[in-house]
């Protein structure tokens, strides 16, 4: 029974779809105008998990995660330029072409962190139409107001009607009575109100025909628009990161039961920060390392190149509402338990079944679903695959026993839990096309044994040698046999 | 000097920009509602080879392929199911999903040929209000009528005034005068006139607000209006293939010129089509190989499996506006080609300079830019590398010579025009990985060879039937050593 915690009631519940046999998720995606950094990672692997776990158990998932691509302006404020015309200014390009750039380079570290796509990408820009029907409707319901040919919600209205900031749990009356800023924001009847819709200046390059002026829609509004037109007017989970909490979710909040009379999002759900210094990790504090920075090492604070399945095990070690500290010591522990887990899974294809049993996958197969089904905990799930190498590692030794059929099951635990769910690549490409060289490895080493047989020592050395020197460590094992690995 | 054949002239024409520096192309992309087959692949080659050839020349390249996700009907006609809505209807998913899904694949396989992304891809959907205002301004200037909520272009207007059919060269008195079909067009005022928005039936899934109907653009339209939108009312150069001549590239000049008063497109470029038992291969004809299938060789008329890059390299083989037919034999010639290609490729690395030279790069790109400069000849810029490996190997068995310069310049030459131009992967992304295991195949020949001097048949004859079963083929040269290859 999966349980997840409701950043909306503040606990955790359990998960009941609104359709039997379906999954609504909706989670807020990147604003494209730079590369993607740590901080990214962690909204797209946490989502992918729990997308992931809802198909394995069953569920017709539709997922959703959208593309900002218009109406994000700096500082995630109502006045100041587009982040991504501002780019394109900068850059000398047509605001899509910045957007076509940074949206395939996302793609791209997606793909390597293994998160899969979406079942449906929509961009903001994609969706204008929509959301100037959707304007139309909160105005009817007499929740926004035009001004100067923007329109604007009116927050202290919704609140009286509905109540505003329960998700954040924010003090509405101090946010209602805040001085009022002196900077432009004049078209707003109170500072607490949130742009729906806004006039273009001319300087401002993305713009479209409206009721109300030639202008381009609110930050806000694009996430309400595409989840109700992909998802209907109510589902099960929206997610995203921590810090979209206010203003963004709640202002979504806001627009949809403006629009519809009625809350959108049955379950709320918000992974925590990863942090650097220990300060939040985000692209407008400059603190950021870019995801292919980590790839290939390429930044002063980086001790080292950190693959990409590192970095997500990095992630899933910690449970996702629990912040994460950056740090090469950090990465380096999970690149060696990554190492021990893959030593682990490799060494299931050589082990020996005994004709009797004295393991138990069906309690460590238990164990992992109790510790998805607890809000997705991950870091206990490793733990208990963990447990299966140790098992994998006796049956090895010789020191415990496996049937067929509990090694065939062990495998299956972890090509389910690890591989399928929490995503690790367990077969890389190339491990088909590198098959014949471990095999011409595996011939070296049996003439290298044969030659000490003989006792042609020159022989025997050589191959110990110039393979150490290739790179190559060779273990001699119990029973006269060997084993290799690449460093 | 670049000259590109204009299908709209019929003749060669040397490549002017509209703006010095800048090129702006626009090329036909997928209707995302299947996989893409090897008649997809040529077009996204052909062009990419274009977008690589001008931004090596120095231009500052927007180029911009669409994605078709909505109006696009069966029969490419004004009537009948979207090809989209009918896929989603028939696997019972949300229109987007599919087109998510079939965009995902198609980005894969792109991706896998080496054909780069383009600038901008920008969606049908995604540009309705733009479609609406286009089709304003036709209704404005008189080339466009309501009817019954749908809207359509007036071919016999537009061909009196400006004359419609010159690129395709149809008989026009002989299209204006067909027999009406009875198939519901009557709508129509003339069969040859054709939809610019569609009122949606009940069960038309897909549809948005306009002044005239709920309903959806037609087919012929997002090109021009995302082309104007993106490259500006008169841009460089239109691509696609030859099927999209009459109707698509005519419907959209007359939109085009019905909208502005002047034709938007420079330069008509058109490849010619991929053939299979002497027909079209198309996905409406059922008789296409996916570019899946090619990669994993699953289709009954495949006897192996053909990897990306001999795919590109057989279509490489032709010049665009042949057509291709596609057999075992022909690929597998090409997969030998581009075997001897890539040996000569990286035998480069192993060349010995000496003092004097007596080849001549020099001319061997001279000849290179002749040939692409001559409509994108990419046989003949293909036979002249074949040229270039010949002189490698000559230099690799003594019988000729090259200084260091001009070794240089000869991987210089591959890598540009093979490479950057052309597009073949020329660094296997697992070339770093596979590098220590080549170096212990090496070692076990070494140790084979040392064997044999020892006259220790039994360790020689080992290492030589092992490796064959593992699938090396080992040759020994002339001077005592030896060459191995992984079949």
């Amino acid at each position: 029974m999966l349980t997840i915690y409701n950043s909306m009631s503040r606990c955790k519940e359990v998960f009941k779809p609104l359709h039997p046999g379906h999954a609504g998720m909706y989670v807020c995606g990147p604003t494209v105008y730079g590369d993607a950094h740590l901080g990214h990672a962690r909204p797209a692997i946490t989502f992918d998990v729990l997308y992931r776990y809802l198909t394995h158990l069953g569920y017709k998932v539709r997922y959703v995660r959208n593309i900002t691509d218009v109406g994000h302006l700096e500082h995630d404020a109502d006045e100041g330029e587009d982040k991504i015309a501002k780019k394109a200014r900068l850059e000398q390009l047509e605001p899509m072409e910045v957007v076509q750039h940074y949206l395939n380079r996302y793609h791209r570290d997606m793909e390597a962190l293994n998160v899969l796509p979406p079942s449906i990408e929509p961009h903001a820009s994609g969706h204008i139409i929509e959301q100037i029907e959707y304007i139309k409707k909160i105005l009817d319901a007499g929740y926004a107001y035009v001004s100067d040919g923007s329109v604007y919600f009116d927050v202290p209205k919704f609140n009286a009607d509905y109540g505003y900031g329960r998700l954040s749990g924010r003090d509405i009356d101090e946010l209602l009575s805040a001085t009022r800023a002196l900077d432009g924001q004049s078209e707003k009847r109170n500072p607490a109100d949130f742009a729906l819709w806004k006039k273009a200046s001319p300087e401002h390059i993305m713009h479209w025909p409206s009721p109300w002026s030639e202008g381009f829609p609110g930050w806000h509004l694009e996430c309400s628009t595409m989840g109700e037109k992909y998802l209907g007017t109510k589902f099960d989970i929206h997610g995203g990161g921590m810090d979209l909490k206010f203003p963004h979710h709640e202002c979504e909040i806001a627009q949809s039961v403006a629009h519809n009379g009625t809350p959108a999002v049955h379950y709320w759900m918000h992974n925590n920060m990863i942090t650097i210094d220990g300060q939040k990790m985000g692209k407008s504090l400059g603190n950021f390392i870019t995801l292919e920075q980590f790839f290939t090492g390429n930044h002063p604070k980086l001790q080292q190149a950190y693959p990409p399945m590192v970095l997500r095990f990095f992630i899933l070690q910690a449970h996702y509402r629990g912040t994460v500290d950056f740090s090469n010591e950090a990465l380096q522990g999970a690149q060696t338990a990554l190492r021990r887990m893959m030593e682990g899974y490799r060494r299931l294809r050589d082990l020996r079944p005994s004709e009797t049993s004295d393991i138990d996958v069906a309690d460590l197969k238990r164990r992992c679903y109790e510790a998805l089904d607890d809000d997705l905990n991950t870091p206990v799930a490793l733990a208990v695959l963990f447990d299966a190498v140790r098992v994998i590692n006796q049956v090895n030794d010789g020191t415990a026993h496996a049937t067929r059929a509990d090694i065939d099951a062990l495998r299956d635990l972890m090509d389910t839990f690890l591989g399928d769910i929490m995503g690790i690549r367990l077969d890389q490409d190339d491990a088909a096309s590198i098959k014949p060289y471990e095999e011409a490895v595996d011939l070296l080493l049996e003439i290298r044994r044969e030659a000490k047989s003989r006792k042609d020592w020159t022989t025997s050395d050589l191959i110990r040698d110039r393979l150490a020197r290739i790179g190559f460590s060779v273990k001699d094992t119990k029973d006269g046999g060997f084993e290799w690995s690449l460093n």
